[in-house]
């Protein structure tokens, strides 16, 4: 997930200055926002600064975010002819802006914090462009897969070539390990996951492992797919909050490590809970093969700055202690 | 899932004339609308038209449907007065209009097919009258539940109480089995489930069950809460299209009875693609002690009404076949 947001009154001070995608696209305010959570908070790792939707531009379907609204997609793609329209992204070209920024990012962390690069997986950048924003049901989304398997397949093609290509970049310009972002995977059954996504994310993840940086595979609402998404790859798999790192080892085994899985919600809550409920947390962590301490899902605006301060510090000294 | 609505042209005519609320509460539109579906599908039972969230108002709060938005509760219940000036409600002074149509239905229905009732369950409530209608995160609903423990308990236990007087007497008005809806359950850990949320459905589900009807328990996205959502109780389970009835049997074992799991969207998808699928539940659900054929979810607007006509065909043709 991105540390940094509007829950920081650092942040905030920019955004009144500049859009997200300015941010997003001048290298130097990228730096700049992508170094203020590891100013504030006890982080392991930075996380570049940008947005899973910032390649649908250069591919062909221009969007901005709307206030209160998320991202709106201007010309949604619902049709064949849409899809054939969209381009495979040479990253140098078409998201050079972002490999500056992790180029940036590196020399000023000067080899102290590990910086984690990350991209949209095809599902879930599909069902933005499809529906043209967030949405309830994801059903234009499902209805293109079911109704119209080529034209999906087509379009997860040109998405996970896009994909592939920019994260091997951001390796190539300095990540040290990357993400890749599932968010609203959960939506399917484990049949429509296994024949309409898992070979195009199978392809982005063995590009991405190939470069032999730690790629962790994230999504949220999926502990009944996560025996076919470890089958599609990644060195860490991601769970929320819902599934349990015994439930999630039942479905990959013992083998992978682990990132979650404290409820972001409970960043609202008391401290004394907040700290607790981490606890459990690392207690249920204990014999994995690996884990990173994570939030199930984003941290929300009306978070106090203070509670994610205490929850990063106390994750922090418990791990020293163990 | 209510199976009237508004990809019916029948109740699109009638939702014309009058608000989805003068449906609920006028008894002679009440039965007219739950007999639309029989007249159209062949499904084995009907399904009391009404709708979860009809307690609120007599329990003090009430809403309408604004076009689009769904619900809208007029004053979000938030704090500790407002949880405490909420009333328990009799079914009979307050829900009096509910029983009137059970006992219309079973009149027309004269035998010849069973009435299932149902009712919201509380955390699903308490989501809606919190947040004040449909929520994305459920950060204010979690934010009571995590910061103000007692608060939250005396909301879950007005309207549990309200819920399971409300079950009994459609039960003693003449429905023959009941439905709890915890339509929005599967947004909570195992934890939050089992410790917020599980002693007080539990009551409601063994006030329903003693009245010796069979139970339907639903929730939506419970993959990992399924074993808990078993101890609170139901005579059937539903699962979702998430879940595999074998990734459900794994929780709640294989003495109880599975229902679903459809994915509604895939109404919106090719026939054949959809009987394919009806079938390969079919399927899944060989060798469970007992199965209702369902969707995982209710039916979209867009939904063409020959596609559930198809469904309901297939499955009724294929189970007397089995």
């Amino acid at each position: 997930m991105r540390q940094a947001g509007r829950y920081m009154a650092e942040y905030r001070a920019l955004r009144a200055k500049h859009s997200l995608l300015e941010l997003c696209r001048t290298p130097e305010l990228s730096l700049e926002v992508t170094m203020q959570p590891l100013r504030a908070l006890e982080v392991d790792a930075a996380i570049l600064f940008a947005d899973i939707l910032l390649p649908l531009e250069p591919m062909g379907a221009p969007f901005s975010f709307e206030k209160g609204e998320g991202p709106v997609i201007h010309q949604p793609v619902r049709t064949r002819a849409q899809v054939d329209a969209l381009r495979v992204v040479d990253p140098h070209e078409g998201l050079g802006y972002v490999l500056d920024a992790v180029r940036l990012i590196r020399r000023e962390l000067d080899g102290k914090t590990p910086l984690i690069g990350f991209a949209g997986a095809p599902f879930t950048l599909a069902s933005y462009l499809i529906e043209g924003g967030r949405s309830q049901h994801y059903a234009l989304t499902k209805k293109m897969m079911y109704g119209e398997p080529e034209t999906w397949h087509v379009l997860m093609q040109v998405l996970s070539e896009t994909t592939a290509r920019y994260l091997v970049a951001q390796v190539e310009a300095g990540a040290q390990a990357l993400q890749l972002f599932d968010s609203w995977i959960g939506q399917l059954s484990p049949h429509d996951y296994a024949h309409y996504v898992l070979p195009h994310v199978q392809k982005i993840l063995r590009a991405a492992e190939a470069t032999g940086v730690p790629v962790i595979h994230f999504g949220t609402g999926t502990a009944t797919l996560l025996g076919l998404q470890k089958q599609a790859g990644g060195t860490v798999m991601g769970v929320d909050w819902r599934c349990s790192f015994a439930h999630a080892q039942a479905q990959v085994g013992d083998q992978i490590a682990l990132q979650g899985n404290l409820d972001p919600i409970l960043l609202l809550g008391p401290r004394a809970l907040l700290l607790s409920r981490a606890q459990a947390v690392l207690d249920d962590a204990r014999g994995l093969p690996g884990h990173i301490f994570n939030l199930g899902h984003g941290i929300l605006p009306e978070t106090p700055v203070e509670n994610v301060q205490a929850l990063a510090a106390f994750v922090h000294s418990a791990s020293e202690r163990a």
